[in-house]
């Protein structure tokens, strides 16, 4: 990489200037709120005015500008400090600093893409740098673009698995365009880190994973600039751990226990030892011109199965997915290297240049993900469903981040069969509709899986499909529309006595025992509610008011499921329907499928028993 | 640590027959299932030999022995080779091998606990070694107990940063009773590993985190013995990265890509090729003696809140957990470096002996915890309830392995204000109540927390309990009575007319609508529901007949919450009382706790105005 060109070269006083402001700003700003973490920021703020002043490329007019670079606070809780940077760079005025946490203001507690130069939250530590592991990639594998990701990371946060899953991924892929400068201050929240000032164990553990490590005193501006211009010239991801106070600069709270996340206890005593309240501002360097870049699709035929066919709704997941890819160039995937599981390999295959192995690391293929969005990519992520579980904060960080992300999970449920339960994803439902704005589908035949994944794409927001690992009948005539938030009534008659009400492979078991119980003489209706959120509260209710009871029948724990989701539409309705819900309820064991479905109580004969009991309990009380 | 005392000292001879065997068992196992992984068992069966025939003490007649090993497969799709070695140690009978993965064995296609010689379900790559960080610590921290854990890992999932906080923690804590062996056979599911069968990053980074660290040939009998042996003699945990063959001992598939996770396709032949079926048996080592252990108690009196004394919950987790480790000696308890705030450290401050500081690695915790309790330990965890979402995976993983697991989450919903979204646990009841037989409470008030807490002490099994940031009055008398199931009906009369339904600080704003609306004319119930699962069943189905509708209110997202679980509840009753959901429905912000339940419309003023309507619609449309 190129040398930094800086607007102007600031000599040491002037940087001592620098971070002096930054620590009053940071005081300032808590003390007016009240509560944050001004000691956070102190420790960080010399490495932080050198980057500003010298390195970082930003045009702060011009967010949007793709040629800027990015500044990822993965310590999130250093804010004040961030906050201080905008003004210091003339991005927000004083009056804004002063609004830190108040109900309104932008200035969050931790930073949020709610400010136009933040990529994504921060705030649940070990999630930055995995993330700005997706920015990085998205310059050197996509857009073949110059800006740099620079990261600045705590050092109580190098303690989360997920810091490492990047340091890792970044060294692997070569990331020459990832600086991660690791503020460390020794003192965590409640006391001492593990390895306080003693950078050595990180730095070996870094350079074995093939980045380019310095060690530095992080208060020492000379050392910062030659650590930063040495980063630059690093053919690799370049880490600095640099060794800081936490409160530096203020006697009362530098290098001192119990002064994390609490604003100073004499501001004003704090903001005269710092010699004042100052207003330098200074021009951050300019980001280069940025430069069109080139994406190869190769086209693919929209996938289309012929009814009655089996197929997996995972095998439709991969052959939509290369479809997908070809019509938008802007579709990535990434896959938890099961790819030939999840049928993501079928995009790999034909997308090569856009499809990012992860490796068996979730938490990193999710943050990825979240990476690749904020430049606009649209990134479909895939594991199994069990194993997306290990990056459940990441997701839920993501809807903070208001991130636009495709999660599809395999092998959802007891029907894998003999695998056994730690691969079978029971709780999938229940915990990715319990995230802000999020789009729960999943499909029931192999057609409708194609046509809700272009709707994915079409969507912006977290969303997520749970495909079945057994090959199942296609329903639906191929290019049938399905939409998010929709149903589909697949069998009704004016008789019908019940409801049946399933999605994915219990879909199948409902229609088959909708068969049966015609030859006992009771007709009844099927829902196919592929849409689990948002739901199709206007058919749903339409058959609480024209069929006697209600049977929902899931592949999934029995809460927060497609039950509950039923259960919410008719108790808010107050329709006094019976509901009858089927999920699994007991520990799974390995076996054949049809035997671990029977054995759950979700197959077709204990839909019979359970739709007639419903019935008799109707016709008795009733 | 001591030389193993083997039974009997055996030649390379017989090591090698040994391993054919292992081989030929994990063929014929996955042949018989026509599933499995026996190409993953056979690149490990000579490290397996080794360790049976030298190393391991281990008496399968009596696998309750305190005294023995523990023998954990993190890569638990290994388990032909597992049930292999069972039949080799003579602890089940070739017939039952040949039961692997069909229902009702007990070897299901990933080893759970249902085995006797199992202690926790793997399957989800990446958590046996971290939780195996658990068992050590009980034998180093709590019983000083002679027994190894001994871990055997793939390579594949040494990309989870999970593994990374294992190596991490182990080394902090100087555990020399691990020793990790990793088999590197360089494929993992769909192609080759990042580093394949260079170990040299994997060894240094291990070495930087502590671990004495040998990288060998795991096919050279001599190597690995010699290997083992100075495993022991390490003064601190080892780790030994065994290169090996994937599928070794039979060229169709040995070293062959496309080759995970599936039977052979010649079974017969590769039997033939590996010298034939072989029915060795070997005594594996005897433990040593059992030994005594003390643990002190220091005696803390039950915490006593007076009634309208303003405390928070969570402060109430930190008395109550010092008083029942006081109590019971056998509770544990870990935080995730947050201990000043979830108050863990108020039993860290009595009973330092059973406090584990994990830093901020909550996957880490979590499996610490299950570790801990495969010995017969209660462990209490904690973190902020955000957090725990980041240790999902190992909460699911923990109810397959049956474990005996407490779990707290403090600061969770929008009123904890300043810090904004990051730190608000919002969906933590829906994941909690989404694992199987969980408990998930949630106390009003701090006397109630501390009954809570006792209860979750006696029960057996996951529970979880969030508590509230801000400091609320207290409603009951100290040492009332509260059952895991139960609820409290904290206000009621004849009149009326409709039933307000919240937990913790919701049933504050509950009781203050409750006094508006009586201003109003308009008498209401109030329920504490503080045992969100299981659910007070009964009580519920009393309110909705005996009054015009009810309304939940929580500091939760809308999905999987107290509003479905009451939803459910009406539904499956076909009760057709309206129930009116408040929750939290968009991104929150940072902003003052009232500020923030109001913006959420889920303080007393949004509980009247929607009780207000609900009864007029009731009234319109009654």
């Amino acid at each position: 990489m190129a040398q930094a060109s800086a607007e102007e070269t600031l000599n040491l006083k002037q940087l001592h200037e620098l971070g002096q402001q930054l620590r009053v700003d940071s005081v300032r700003a808590a003390a007016a709120a009240g509560s944050g973490h001004p000691t956070s920021s102190m420790s960080a703020a010399d490495l932080m005015a050198v980057l500003f002043a010298r390195y970082l490329r930003y045009d702060f007019s011009a967010p949007e500008n793709k040629a800027n670079d990015h500044l990822v606070f993965s310590k999130g809780h250093a804010s004040p400090l961030l906050y201080s940077l905008y003004k210091m760079a003339g991005a927000i005025d004083e009056a804004e600093l002063l609004t830190f946490r108040e109900l309104g203001s932008r200035l969050q507690g931790h930073p949020t893409p709610e400010i136009p130069w933040v990529d994504v939250a921060t705030g649940s530590l070990g999630q930055g740098l995995p993330i700005s592991i997706g920015i990085a990639l998205a310059g050197k594998r996509l857009e073949a673009a110059d800006y740099r990701v620079w990261v600045l990371c705590g050092d109580s946060e190098l303690a989360e698995g997920s810091m490492w899953e990047a340091f890792e991924h970044a060294g692997h892929a070569g990331l020459d365009n990832m600086i991660a400068i690791v503020d460390v201050n020794r003192l965590g929240q409640r006391g001492p880190t593990m390895h306080e000032w003693d950078t050595s164990s990180w730095a070996a553990r870094a350079t074995a994973c093939g980045w380019g490590v310095q060690e530095i005193d992080g208060h020492d501006f000379e050392a910062i600039d030659v650590a930063y211009a040495k980063a630059l010239d690093t053919d690799g991801p370049a880490a600095i751990f640099a060794r800081t106070k936490k409160g530096s600069g203020v006697a009362a709270v530098e290098d001192q226990p119990n002064q994390h996340g609490k604003p100073l206890a004499d501001p004003e005593a704090a903001v005269e030892e710092l010699g004042g309240v100052r207003s330098h501002r200074i021009e951050v360097g300019a980001p280069p011109e940025a430069q069109p870049f080139e994406i190869e699709a190769a086209p693919v035929e929209r996938p289309a199965y012929e009814v009655g066919e089996k197929v997996a709704t995972r095998a439709a997941y991969g052959d939509a997915l290369a479809w997908l890819g070809s019509i938008d160039e802007s579709v990535v995937a990434l896959d938890g290297e099961v790819g030939n599981s999840t049928y993501a390999e079928r995009f790999a295959a034909v997308h090569p240049g856009r499809f990012f192995e992860m490796y068996i690391a979730e938490q990193q293929m999710v943050a990825a993900g979240v990476g690749l969005q904020t430049r606009g990519w649209k990134p479909f992520a895939s594991s199994f469903g069990a194993f997306l579980s290990r990056a459940y904060d990441f997701i839920r960080m993501a809807a903070i981040s208001d991130a636009d992300l495709k999660l599809c999970g395999s092998h959802v449920g007891v029907s894998i069969g003999p695998d056994g339960p730690s691969q079978m994803a029971l709780e999938d439902i229940a915990s990715l509709r319990a995230v802000l704005d999020s789009v729960v589908l999943y499909p029931s035949d192999a057609n409708q899986a194609v046509a809700l994944l272009d709707a994915m794409r079409e969507h912006r927001g977290i969303s997520y499909m749970r495909t079945t690992r057994e090959a199942t009948p296609v329903l639906y005539e191929p290019g049938e529309s399905f939409a998010i938030g929709g149903s589909r009534t697949v069998r009704f008659g004016e008789g019908d006595r019940i409801t049946l009400i399933g999605a994915g492979i219990t879909l199948r078991e409902c229609l088959a025992a909708a068969d049966e119980l015609a030859t006992k003489g009771i007709a009844s209706r099927v829902i196919d509610l592929y849409s689990v959120k948002p739901v199709d509260t206007e058919t749903i209710l339409e058959a609480a008011g024209e069929t006697e009871a209600l049977l929902t029948v899931e592949d999934h724990w029995a809460e927060g499921g497609i039950g509950e989701t039923v259960a919410g539409v008719l108790a808010e309705a107050a329709s006094g329907t019976p509901l009858v819900r089927l999920a699994v309820t007991e520990r799974p064991t390995s076996g054949p499928p049809e035997a671990l479905l029977a054995a759950a109580g979700i197959d077709a004969e204990h839909i019979v028993s359970a739709a007639q009991r419903a019935i008799q309990s109707v016709g008795t009380d009733g």
